[in-house]
């Protein structure tokens, strides 16, 4: 019974998917003679947490009940007041843990409290799966970097446009819708200043019900070469438009760009580029736990090759276009031995109609 | 019941892989009071058809039994006597056929002669699988060329090599042995002179029991740069090695290679290159049913383009290697504009560990 209950815990998280940020998906559910008695989950960014929603919703004598929680309660006085404190008042006996705090300042100090006033906890229920839902928090919270996909969409012959250029479209419309899904999860989206320049996209989130979040835009253009009219710079949107440029670039652009609403962060010049490790320490700087890069081969290649990405999704269309010069998803000057390639681990694979997305893990530590 | 005698019939067919070609796999079973009663397959080229193996283990009255059969019995004489009349002689009254004979001159005669005689003809049964089956037999009696499966392996951003000419090895153990399987299906395996060059591969079977059927081996070598020493002029094997070459090889190399045991085919000269086209005729008139491609991207892509592939496997192993100058499955010129691509269809994804196999078929008449 304790993973039906937590795995419900796990689903009503995910609500608060797109909305949390930079904070965890957390969902918790108070069971009383093996049913559910109320859940709650933290549903916005400094709202309630879960464990408080919970015992809310709850009016019935707690001290058969127990709580199914999906992180470990907190221990701090922060937004809210500490959780663990909540549940101790609350009368329940027993709790049930996916997983402990990530932040390695308080973790395990939750399951203190409750602990020392007399409750049984169980820790590490389905923690796996409480992990992967909390994966861009986690990575934010223990190295205040953003957690870093890569998303490419490439033929089945490896290319992801033509030798023409022409990239419209590889994948076909479930897979797109997809990805948008993905655009309303994460904090910002990163593209290269080819991708502004030859496709001029509006990088917002667009769901089949017209509903959806957008991330902060983030265009990585070291010589600040964007177009005053390029669509990311005119559009009607809560999210920032942010210029990742460096020192060669001009500065009255700067300030052009400024003046229709961009913001600038001059990152050091890395032999002419844009220094993506630096870029990163200024966006977890900024609270965005999560950016999702949808760059051409040569961002991907400098993503990769200074070891910053966390997970990479691909799709691939059931196509063959093939062409010596056609653009591949990863290019750059390449790694020489196979032996030494990037190694992806807890690889996923996942249809869309004919398309299929493969998707994985950057092994660390190689 | 109908169905799982035809996947009986079907099963039992398989065990023909590798012996047959170019005739069709073909397996047979005979059915009374609902119980197998026996069975039969085509076992090798030239042996007794899987009716009669069927019809040769039974020594019952089969006046109440049913034939479930894979393919349309004969009508004609060829090695062997004509199954249609041999059924008829059995005494049985009904039998179920999962495929017509797709040899346009003899296609629904052996049917014909069963229900002139009084037995209840039932078509049509799994049909789908019986026509996956036998796809290169199809292929090959409908068309008198082989069918043409390309392999290719890669890593997840597209590239069957590194910048520096590195592939060993981009699949993984179970990948390379399904291949080793595929070779042994098959009645040949095709490259280029590139890969001759920069491999020396011995192109034969092993399967990890040591047995296995070598395919023909046939090099794509324009101007017969190919070195006598080469690993594929020089191993103790049953099938052959061709070199497939144009009228711009030197002439007294093509007789060292004949005097090395090689089989010279001189196609007309394509732009200075091997006309595929008309080596998969003359193939063809060689009773090769089967063709594997394991070529570079050049060769691949003369293969796409020249309308020449039926199905397509790609390897791809969860590594990314990056570079601009890495070789990708399909090169060549490409095709320009997306809309243009070669389309696959009736598409699978297979998990080895893991590496993915995505396999298709190329959708014809574009």
């Amino acid at each position: 019974m304790t993973y039906k209950f937590m795995k419900r815990a796990l689903d009503i998280a995910k609500k608060g998917r797109g909305q949390v940020s930079p904070n965890p998906l957390v969902g918790a559910v108070i069971v009383k003679n093996n049913s559910i008695i109320a859940e709650g989950y933290h549903e916005y960014y400094g709202g309630r947490h879960a464990e408080l929603n919970a015992l809310k919703n709850c009016n019935e004598n707690l001290e058969d009940a127990v709580m199914y929680v999906t992180l470990e309660p907190c221990s701090h006085y922060g937004k809210t007041p500490p959780c663990a404190e909540a549940i101790v008042k609350s009368g329940i006996k027993q709790v049930v843990v996916a997983m402990k705090d990530p932040n390695p300042l308080v973790s395990g100090k939750g399951i203190s409290i409750l602990e020392e006033n007399g409750i049984e906890v169980v820790s590490g229920v389905l923690e796996a799966e409480a992990k992967k839902l909390n994966e861009f928090f986690i990575k934010y919270i223990s190295e205040n970097r953003p957690f870093v996909i890569i998303k490419t969409a490439m033929t089945l012959d490896g290319k992801i446009a033509t030798v023409s250029g022409d990239s419209k479209w590889i994948t076909n419309k479930l897979s797109r819708a997809y990805v948008h899904n993905l655009r309303n999860q994460v904090s910002a989206i990163l593209v290269g200043i080819g991708t502004v320049l030859n496709d001029d996209p509006f990088l917002t989130t667009r769901l089949p019900d017209g509903s959806g979040t957008d991330p902060h835009r983030i265009i990585v253009d070291s010589t600040a070469q964007i177009p005053l009219s390029a669509n990311v710079l005119n559009i009607d949107s809560k999210a920032k438009t942010i210029i990742a440029t460096t020192e060669r670039a001009d500065s009255s652009k700067l300030s052009s760009l400024e003046a229709k609403g961009a913001e600038i962060i001059i990152t050091p010049n890395k032999t002419g580029k844009v220094d993506l490790t630096y870029l990163l320490d200024k966006l977890g700087e900024m609270k965005i736990d999560s950016l999702l890069i949808e760059g051409g081969g040569q961002l991907n290649f400098s993503a990769f090759s200074t070891n910053n990405v966390d997970k990479v999704l691909n799709f691939i269309a059931p196509k063959i276009i093939g062409g010596k010069n056609a653009i591949t998803p990863v290019t750059g000057q390449g790694i020489e031995y196979i032996n030494d390639a990037i190694s992806l681990t807890e690889i996923d694979v996942r249809r869309f109609d004919d398309d299929i997305l493969i998707s994985g893990y950057v092994k660390k530590g190689r």
